[in-house]
């Protein structure tokens, strides 16, 4: 395992499957846990603490609302931590985004867009990431980025 | 000590004294520690957890920009707490409010208005919690109130 | 009764019977009303004046839009009040959480999050404020915190 | 005395003067006042009650943040009551336009813009409202719309 | 005719008929028309500058998005302009909202809430200020008062 | 002259003088006026609709707030209007930009930046839609992005 | 071709059809084509440093998002560039105007409004450019804007 | 060289300084250069294209208001970008935030909070994206967190 995803419920894994999806096309292992930084604290500060000696390289961490996640993680861990912004109901992912962006200096979380895109971007950013000193998916990253030119090249009229 | 007063850094002091000046002025007892959600999580978790059984009845945390603490503070004690968004720099404390106000079902932070009067209010509803069971300071609150009330209707000339 | 939810139209009950529900979970006592700041602000003063010797020790208020219903049951009593914002149609609930959680210093509600999730957890905010003198209401609140927890530990597999 | 105008605290003093300027120079007799919805709310029922006795003909109400001074001022009066949203220090108003402008259907507040040109703004709508049965009032608007267009016309260079 | 209500397209009609109900039910007469500020500009400057010699006393203008059409009749007119911010698709309202509450010094629109709230209301404060110099409005405007308290206060139970 | 600026009032000019100087540089003829459309509508009228007679191939308008001069110059002439909000009080130009970009279909203004940047490239962009048929103008505006590009490769430390 | 039509995916086409159909109306010659400012940046490039030599006078741009394709066609080309955003999920587009339109001092976007209607006047404003040099074209959206009014003279009743 | 720190613009400095010196105070090498992503787009392809075969690991892109530069570097590249939204003038940096973080899939940018504390997050996380390969950088974030730890727990009185 190399990528650690957690979320803080099951109802963020509808967009949370986008990060694994990536990955998964990537050719990038990864584990998959529900852990929630307000009703399992100590889960969360476990995982955390001990996720560097699992072999876990990056931590991708899903949450919405009241985000607090990505950044609890960051706080028990000094691996890079990424965090996407679940959608949320009424205010459709702003307060998530602003909850898990806006760290104070000193913990750091990597931020992606609100929703699909950005689980899956959390997904292709942590294959980045990995790939600086793996050659494998560094290669399978730009095989990716190449088709994803090629498909709107090859398809430039956008009525058809 | 009845209530216990968390910031996430020194320089949220400037606005949370104003909670420490209302529970002096209220006769309610204190104290007031800085702890980090994010730099001091083990301490957080210490902090709330050994509340209850030091006495604390009410916990007000204050904290700006992504405030993880009075939500993670709440994660770690059943009693109640009370959430104060410190104005940050560039939103204003629309992040803080966010992330302080938006938690999901299952665990509450009680949320006071951003910055200096949102401190102070944090001291007035401790004290209005504390008060349902305590006869002294529930006749400090209303004398407080009547105090307010008699000010606006002794000075009723805007202009003056 | 221990605890009076009123909101500011009937419209309001499918977001505030969350409320009532998480009382009734825990053993909390309750009372429900439907109250209008503006359409019935005497009813409002007269509810609200004569909470505390009805036995109330907690005032729940749900409001959307321009919600007042919230700040001025706390401008009536000096017992706590806590406020959900509902969600209003144009601004998702915006609105009501800027009105509810706004106050000027000397009159203070304890706001909770926008919607079904805040409604829930001011039931169980006003239980933990009853809880800290009541050694059962208490218990209730922390088998709910341990079964809350439990479920997630049980149903780690987001994917399942 | 045909226009009471309200206000929360001194503090909006300075931005409720402009709303008396106007009034002065229009030709508009008024009454200014320091009501409080949440710290004088008997005060506030009182004057709103009493105002269609006492000769008021417009009821002018200005406040900032969780501003329910309007609003619950329309509650206890069918005079027509407009709304001056007062700029608030950390959310620049915008808390204060959402709580006033958005009534729910049944007791309305005429909103202006935020800050003094809203408060200026309230007097000469005011006045327009009185004018609407008052040819001398209405000659003193059409008086001063003539100057405030001939203003411009004769300084149409903006460099100068 | 004592009010005009205005309206930029066909398509606000459903928001602007809850004015025309809420006039009906008050007793009061009105005219309504299709006038595009942007659309048909020259229409607009006839219908407010001629509209005080036809017999209105307030003009309602609803309009939506970057909404210019109550501060431009407000620019060719004296009398009194209520506003409706119509909901926009996109921001749901917020620019129409800001396009007319924020007008500069001198010219003045009294703004209602956004949507079918708002445009009942616009008619209610017209008739209330129609109401400072018609006995017989005023009536209908109390006995509506009446009613709405009384609907609450025969059905306070929010789970009926 | 080829372009005409105007703007609703002479607090405008600090910002719209940024169109002036730009248009300068690139060596394009103005003229610039004060018009308001809410205090001189008829000057406005007037001045749209008799810019292309006077040879005038672009209008740009600059307003605040409730920003309605670019698209009621708009409603007045088939010429291209440009619109730059300008920095409002309260609210920083959000209400200014929303105002003037969020026009209905079949009246479009082409906005600009917030404050002096759009004033500038309001200027610029005047510039290029001329420079689509006249060669001096065309190379004047290459030249100047020539030196712009130049000026940076030119001085790429950021720390000097 | 006079104009040029570009948008980042084939999922903005729904959008982007509005301003084609426009200046089908106006009888402007356009061509469409997908070209992603991240996906396919070299291809932004060659199409925006080739379209003035191929005869394009406005290029026209769609995006969602962090939408840079308009602001980086402005960046390739001297060609006056107008944006579109298109109405983006979470946000309803807010992040795609503030991409598009804040653009810094020396590189110019025309931005219009948020979704159809913004891509409608797109279309016309370009017409509106090139009728500055073009009678046909002139003529053709004076009888657009022309019909446009004629149809809500022959219409003023919204109720029908 | 292992990290490249680049901005749109030298005024951009004073918060990328904050990413130079948490970079300095963790080991690692860095390069700084200003590079415009409207005003120098060639040599930003460029610089991406060519910055993994000089040995750079992470490039840190900040840039302000429609903020392209990091969604554009990661445009050109497969090395991981992170982006810093620099504090805008009109909107506090709410527009280059927006801009940077709400990237399409398929593209990545890890975003990092607005303004100073976001810049020196920038520089960390590129260190834990470079530590997960490198002991030595590994351990000095170790150290950097434990000294930061220690600071708050040697000085919890937040009044001294």
């Amino acid at each position: 395992m190399t990528v650690g995803i957690i979320m803080g419920s099951k109802s963020d894994w509808p967009t949370m499957q986008h990060t694994a999806e990536m990955l998964d096309s990537l050719g990038v292992q990864y584990e998959t846990k529900v852990v929630s930084a307000h009703r399992t604290p100590h889960l969360l500060a476990e995982y955390a603490e001990s996720a560097k000696d699992r072999g876990i390289k990056v931590i991708i961490a899903g949450a919405g609302g009241a985000a607090h996640l990505p950044g609890m993680a960051a706080a028990y861990t000094s691996l890079p931590v990424l965090g996407v912004p679940v959608q949320s109901k009424a205010l459709n992912g702003q307060d998530s985004l602003l909850s898990i962006v806006q760290m104070p200096k000193g913990i750091a979380v990597g931020t992606l867009a609100i929703g699909n895109a950005g689980a899956a971007n959390a997904g292709l950013l942590a294959a980045q990431i990995i790939g600086t000193h793996n050659t494998e998916i560094q290669q399978n990253i730009e095989e990716f980025r190449r088709k994803q030119t090629e498909t709107i090249l090859a398809n430039p009229n956008p009525a058809e």
